[in-house]
């Protein structure tokens, strides 16, 4: 099915055979996981090309492809190309944000055919999550709002960031998560400044920012999620600071839905942090899509004029980094639909952790 | 002293600027290890180019390094790199291996210099691990070796690849690594003639093969081992079979030592592999580098020349895949040194695990 809708767009971008080299491109549309693999499909053939190391898997899972062993060092990657193909198209297209430079030129050489970008197809068709994709996140999602349930009343001063972000990993494992979807990000006090930090041995004190951003993975589909928290009473600046960031999460959630613009849905929350007393320290863009990659096409950002439709899956997670202060940012994982979005992602968000 | 060793390097090749994009060579030159940043070096010029998310931590790690925070939505690379450059080179050099097409066709119209393949650079000062960096390897090779024999006493018939895996993995964590070096390989039965293949819900049986390839990582370095077993008594097949593998791997760890180059040290193992009974089962390929990645330059494989230097360390793996009867592949890690080669991985290679 993904096969047949991936040959109708090659049809209508005129493309005769496309390379897909992409790692989990080649799974997306084959069933194959192994980490070396290409596609090579044009409307008459579809093989994947791989080596010694993974022909018995492919065999196993790419059942609608003809599966190839190359020996990779006695055949280039264009003469099993040139060799495979039965017929010479006038060009093969493939992936330029992907394709190293070394391959396109060894291919240029090899290949009597010209090369062209092949625009994406596979990443178009990606966007759009099928029942079967649904739910994996769904359930993904469901193991780190559980996951999250249980870690919150651990929290405590005295607590590390490294310690409560084991627990969190552990528990999601223990839930039936494969994988995470990433290192989690578990900051605590001024450190939740940094938008990507790594958990350190700093201990929680009262009165701290604390910032959860996490994810799990199942059958290869991960979920998403940022919850900030001050644990205990929150002063007044920090409720004037994370009620910004919620005004603009929740102004962005109510206006999704398909046909929105992605550069539009992201000015809706930006506009709200630009016109606050935080304008300096917004962070840039608004969230992205989600699957088998953590981000994806289309992202939710000023740029992308990508029109939103029913079967996307996206994140929004508007945030405020103040260096030296902190930063709060929520996230939450939504489906597109055609009248709004169905939020994915369902744990709460209060603003306080309670001491007791 | 690695930017030195760098900065030599380039005059060595005549190199007046270079872009480093990899983010284990900018992690390795700067410190950095956030997912987003490139170095631009020149004999006058030490910069990294990241963005909003992971400027704070640059600030913090590349101490060698002028931090520049780029604003991806109104600046593209190109553009950061011409405003940065106090005096324009007559060329730039990057990594053709790692840089994608689309990113080399945009730089190519936006700077004024030319473009060239920066020729694997650090990947050469990557291949000599310091004492720092063997320090760390060693760790990692030593929580595998405890983590082993902790699992060899579990694996009964009845437990499944799964969960062996995962108890050796959690293993792993407990005993201090950071991260798994890469996703466990555990294999039973005729399965293990996957050379890649991903643990099943499969159950040991007695007279099973079993093969376990894993590793630890310690700041951000890797350990890479495999052992392969008979759970219970060995036939007299299982037995040549093995044992043409183990000597194969005797002969290529006797062989290892600086002045060797890699594809005659392939060549030790492999011609064992081909004058034997199971010379169609052979695996290509000897072994690769390791450290922060898993897989490093120089490659153990036909038609890599490199000689082998004091300070390289290597995995020596041979193996023999044999469908539908089983695998077997013995990896241990070694450092080259003047006289030999030292062992990394201990674990002991018994060929059966006794049932009692």
């Amino acid at each position: 099915m993904r096969l047949e809708l991936f040959r109708q767009q090659m049809k209508n971008q005129q493309a005769d055979a496309v390379l897909v080299t992409e790692p989990l491109n080649v799974r997306y549309l084959s069933g194959f996981t192994g980490s070396a693999g290409q596609l090579l499909i044009t409307a008459e053939q579809a093989i994947l090309i791989t080596d010694y190391r993974y022909i018995e898997q492919a065999q196993t899972q790419a059942t609608a492809f003809q599966c190839y062993c190359r020996d990779r060092a006695r055949q280039s990657l264009g003469q099993a190309i040139s060799a495979l193909l039965t017929s010479q198209p006038a060009q093969l297209q493939l992936d330029y944000d992907q394709v190293p430079v070394a391959l396109y030129q060894q291919l240029q050489q090899e290949l009597s055919c010209t090369l062209a970008d092949s625009r994406q197809i596979t990443e178009q068709l990606r966007a759009i999550k099928d029942p079967q994709e649904l739910a994996a996140i769904r359930q993904a999602a469901a193991i780190a709002d559980q996951a999250l349930s249980w870690l919150l009343p651990q929290l405590k001063p005295g607590v590390s960031e490294q310690q409560a972000a084991h627990w969190l990993e552990q528990h999601l494992l223990a839930l039936g998560a494969e994988a995470l979807a990433f290192p989690t990000i578990l900051l605590s006090g001024p450190r939740t400044a940094l938008p990507h930090g790594k958990p350190s041995e700093r201990r929680f004190q009262q009165g701290d920012w604390i910032l959860i951003d996490f994810g799990a993975q199942v059958q290869g589909y991960k979920s998403d999620m940022t919850r900030s928290y001050v644990l205990g009473k929150a002063s007044p600046q920090q409720q004037d600071f994370y009620q910004t960031v919620e005004r603009a999460q929740q102004a962005a959630l109510a206006a999704a839905k398909a046909g929105i613009r992605a550069d539009q849905l992201t000015e809706v929350a930006q506009k709200i942090l630009a016109d606050s007393a935080f304008f300096a320290y917004a962070g840039e863009g608004l969230g992205h899509s989600i699957g088998l990659a953590l981000h994806e096409q289309p992202l939710m950002r000023y740029g992308c004029q990508q029109i939103l439709m029913p079967g996307m899956v996206v994140t929004i997670e508007p945030g405020l980094y103040w260096p030296g202060f902190g930063g709060v940012r929520l996230e939450d994982d939504i489906l597109i639909t055609a009248e709004g979005a169905e939020l994915l992602s369902h744990s709460p968000k209060p603003m306080e952790l309670p001491l007791e």
